[in-house]
């Protein structure tokens, strides 16, 4: 049990918000959003209700925390020492998150609404691409400055291309990833761009 | 009303598959699998149930043929006379599909699965997309004789990048799909490859 006056923002208590957030992004997964509610929530995770409403009011902040700082959506941000790498190391992310037993099922379940509002949907999902695309900054400043990142290249839509083409072929044809599907990504949108 | 005897496969009573159509995958879109009955599509399409009934024993085919021949989800095979204006054109149509106000929420409804066993879904989205990517062979087969399609240049890979593009920006990002998408997505995975 956490510490009661402790908030998962401080870095307090961060077993049962990790607990919190798992049971969270599960029923999302298995029942929907008409699904979610904060007592399945705290009994799932084995806390307390009152333990989850002190820290969110409704199940609306607490599915936009656990989208946001769930450990098993998180990425790491690679520096690999060449834009080549670093993307495929973010593409091998994207494919270990939506081919992931534990992360597939929250991956659709997040994506596709789930019974969500629509403009709700839409707001979550804008937020985690957003905060998302914020982190992964670094990669294209560290390649900008090496040079590697000619003018005219969006960064966005870079992602948006490898990350879109792993949803695409694992998500959308149902096929499985290849072995080497996200460097033939990075290298069909890099092809003799970057220096490796 | 259509002619009973006849069968949407045979082009017969085409207007009576399309109402049917439509209502499948509109209901699907609004109320998911569970709330996607004959009953309800033959009240919708203004059918008699036993209409439906007599071209698909249950809804599993139903949906498959509504997917596979609804003429909202069609695909048109563009023929510019480059690899560049095809894939340009493909993805225009990617667009339209998946930000058009009647499509919308059907491609959001299908990829989701909405209630759909896994496997099910699974099957079903691997054959949507087999069928269209068969249907767009054309496409690759009049580059190869141009000469524009490089060896080592996979097909699939080329559209699932740029199809993926599209599909992030609009239905993960949640963000307008800028003027100008489809033709710097296509520059990207074809630069100077493409004569034009």
């Amino acid at each position: 049990m956490p510490d009661p006056t402790s908030h998962p923002h401080s870095g307090k208590g961060p077993r049962a918000a990790e607990a919190i957030f798992d049971a969270t992004l599960r029923l999302l997964a298995e029942r929907g959003y008409s699904g979610l509610t904060i007592e399945a929530v705290a009994q799932e995770a084995g806390v307390n209700k009152t333990t989850i409403y002190r820290w969110w009011p409704s199940k609306a902040p607490l599915l936009r925390a656990a989208l946001l700082r769930a450990r098993v959506l998180e990425i790491g941000i690679p520096d690999t020492g060449t834009l080549r790498g670093d993307l495929i190391a973010l593409a091998e992310q994207v494919i270990a998150l939506v081919t992931g037993v534990r992360t597939r099922s929250v991956v659709r379940a997040v994506t596709s609404g789930s019974g969500l509002p629509d403009d709700e949907l839409a707001s979550l999902t804008r937020e985690f691409f957003a905060d998302r695309f914020s982190r992964e900054q670094p990669v294209f400043a560290r390649a900008a400055a090496r040079g590697e990142l000619p003018a005219g290249i969006d960064p966005m839509l870079l992602l948006d291309l490898i990350a879109g083409a792993v949803w695409m072929r694992a998500l959308l044809r149902s096929e499985p990833v290849p072995p080497g599907f996200a460097a033939a990504a990075v290298d069909a949108v890099l092809p003799a761009r970057s220096g490796s």
